[in-house]
């Protein structure tokens, strides 16, 4: 397909993700205070439409930051000096709260799966069984890295037998797969704005469910001050935040949660899956390999075939096409950098950006000299979309 | 002076602050990917932009989150496990910082200042004479809470004849205050966005002199993850940031930044310290008591007459006349809750903010039948001017 024909930038990576032009236009507002009533209505509602987006009666908290911020703040205030971790990891991120649990010198027993494979449940009840001063268990419901999913309602309902509290990392999940925090059992649940959440980065969520809640209320963790969730839970509890919250992100958000309140998560969690399908069915009928056994359908990943350049595929599609796909990343499972690509399917999409993309990316495949028929890509992700 | 002569909204609180129409536009632009040549270029930009902000030739790391979120990763990660630090506090902030080092479990040698006066750097000369063990002090330029400012200068030149490095919070001061990094010998300088760089909150920087860059280089700070700024200098390197950076808000703080340029600091400051006079002397012509014995040109503050009700005076100031002033604050060394009000001189203001300001002041002052000639403020102010 001619590149000539693509005029419009896309950007296809697992977060950041596009944001609506409204989501954009809310945030240009002129600032207001944070400690006013019309903030406090502001917030008041934006923590209303997170409970339903998490499917939870427990708050929500807000926090300033990356994904990685509200996901430390999780993992240090629920755990006392001297209590142990079950971390669970299978990529990068998964091994990222390892490495925060290592900074802090918390114990853990670790499960490290294969990068592009889910994490069998069996494996996780037999350690909780083996060693019963587990205090928290850490897991990636959809591990961007590998664009794979584990299945956390099962997960969830091992750990829920045991006095450990389950900290999910739904960053790439909430808003995209389907998921119910009270129903599954989850105690936290944390999120990030930048993904399915259709905002620009700096916003981290943490959910807690009423085992979570109760721990806080008792815990004492040790070397924390701005991520001591005690504060960020008492001061939510007035529609309040401990320090001065990024206010237009904050706005911004409340409308992109507006939004996904009118299209209905089932809605959403539908699309997703069948972009998710459409991409998967493309890749493989274009002779691409999925990097992932157990696949997530927030984000499709393959590998390259023999002789496709990383920079140069990615620059092309760039540059030509203008459409913006994830490569690869390292970690001490794998060093996937150069050998795979990613694309996302959470957010601001519909149906039309994975075919443009699917397009593109089957174009810029041809233009490398991989043999593939004009129309492959389109033909399979019409046909798993049927 | 009739309300009905108040047409808009006038955001003259101490942080946030107004925020130009430029930078919410910029802030409106479509999300780019953080990992491309294009962000590469803006952040680079900035950074540039923030070391002639903090005139220093060393990296100036910019973080997301409050600023209370930069100060912590500075105190945590400048220091090891057993050292000690001098913490100086005369007001809520100070006394924040104090609170940190207590939840990191690091021994403090402190210092209280009465709230609204600075402290004497005599004081801390003979505190660092006496423990020469002191690894990091920390202090306030401008203690917003009491509009109190200290003598940097000074006490920076004590510090530097020690190993101790020399943390400085200058969320109310950086781009208000004059302020030299480099030549004052300040180690670390801290700020927020959404003070004098006239950006919404959500993002905290921390300069970083030749010191302090030592120190990184060897320190093994404990307990640390996502504030280690082992981690941000290293991606500074790359004109990177190690975690997704809220791309909307840096994008924003660049287009500010270039006005500041434009404007150029020592303007800048003349006129922030010109607004400050001028709020005084309208302060000191109605009769008022000003809060500090050693004001900040940054924030001026107040305390009410006999009689005033806070929420009375600031509700009639907001609803009737449209500005926002922003009331006292509690800490350990006083509760100036209910007792005082403060007005902001930072960021995108002019002669005309303040101005309309006092005159508002002065209005509801007289309304709660406060015995003052109409008039008087203005006169003062304009006085103050000349």
């Amino acid at each position: 397909m001619n590149p000539a024909l693509f005029n419009k930038p896309r950007l296809m990576t697992p977060g950041p993700t596009d944001v609506p032009p409204a989501v954009l236009l809310e945030m240009a507002q002129p600032i207001i205070h944070h400690r006013t009533k019309e903030f406090q209505a502001i917030f008041a509602e934006l923590s209303e439409l997170l409970r339903r987006l998490f499917r939870t009666a427990g708050p929500v908290l807000t926090i300033a930051g990356s994904g990685t911020t509200a996901f430390e703040a999780a993992q240090t205030s629920l755990i006392e000096p001297g209590a142990k971790a079950l971390t669970i990891a299978g990529g990068k991120f998964g091994e990222r709260w390892q490495d925060i649990y290592d900074a802090h010198d918390v114990g853990q027993h670790r499960i490290n799966a294969e990068w592009g494979n889910a994490t069998n449940p069996e494996q996780v009840k037999q350690l909780l069984d083996d060693h019963p001063d587990i205090s928290v268990v850490t897991i990636v419901h959809s591990e961007t890295s590998t664009a794979t999913a584990s299945d956390i309602q099962a997960i969830a309902a091992i750990v829920r037998q045991t006095d450990a509290l389950l900290i999910v990392d739904g960053i790439t999940a909430v808003g995209a797969l389907p998921l119910d925090m009270d129903d599954w059992g989850i105690d936290v649940l944390v999120t990030g704005s930048q993904k399915a959440l259709m905002l620009p980065p700096g916003l981290g969520f943490v959910g807690l469910g009423e085992r979570a809640v109760a721990r806080l209320e008792s815990v004492e963790p040790a070397h924390v001050y701005n991520l001591d969730l005690r504060r960020w839970l008492k001061s939510h509890k007035d529609d309040d935040v401990p320090f001065t919250p990024p206010v237009n992100l904050i706005r911004g958000q409340l409308v992109a949660l507006r939004m996904i309140e009118d299209q209905g998560l089932d809605m959403i969690w539908d699309r997703t899956a069948a972009l998710a399908k459409a991409g998967r069915a493309a890749f493989e009928a274009m002779g691409l390999k999925l990097i992932s056994t157990s696949p997530s359908d927030s984000v499709t990943g393959a590998f390259y075939p023999d002789g496709i350049d990383d920079k140069t595929f990615r620059g092309d599609l760039r540059d030509d096409f203008g459409i913006h796909v994830a490569g690869g990343q390292a970690g001490r499972g794998a060093d996937w950098k150069g050998r795979i690509f990613r694309i996302s399917h959470m957010g601001h999409v519909d149906v039309g950006d994975p075919l443009a993309t699917l397009a593109a990316i089957e174009a810029a495949l041809i233009q490398q000299d991989v043999k593939i028929k004009p129309g492959t890509a389109l033909d399979a992700a019409t046909a798993a979309l049927q």
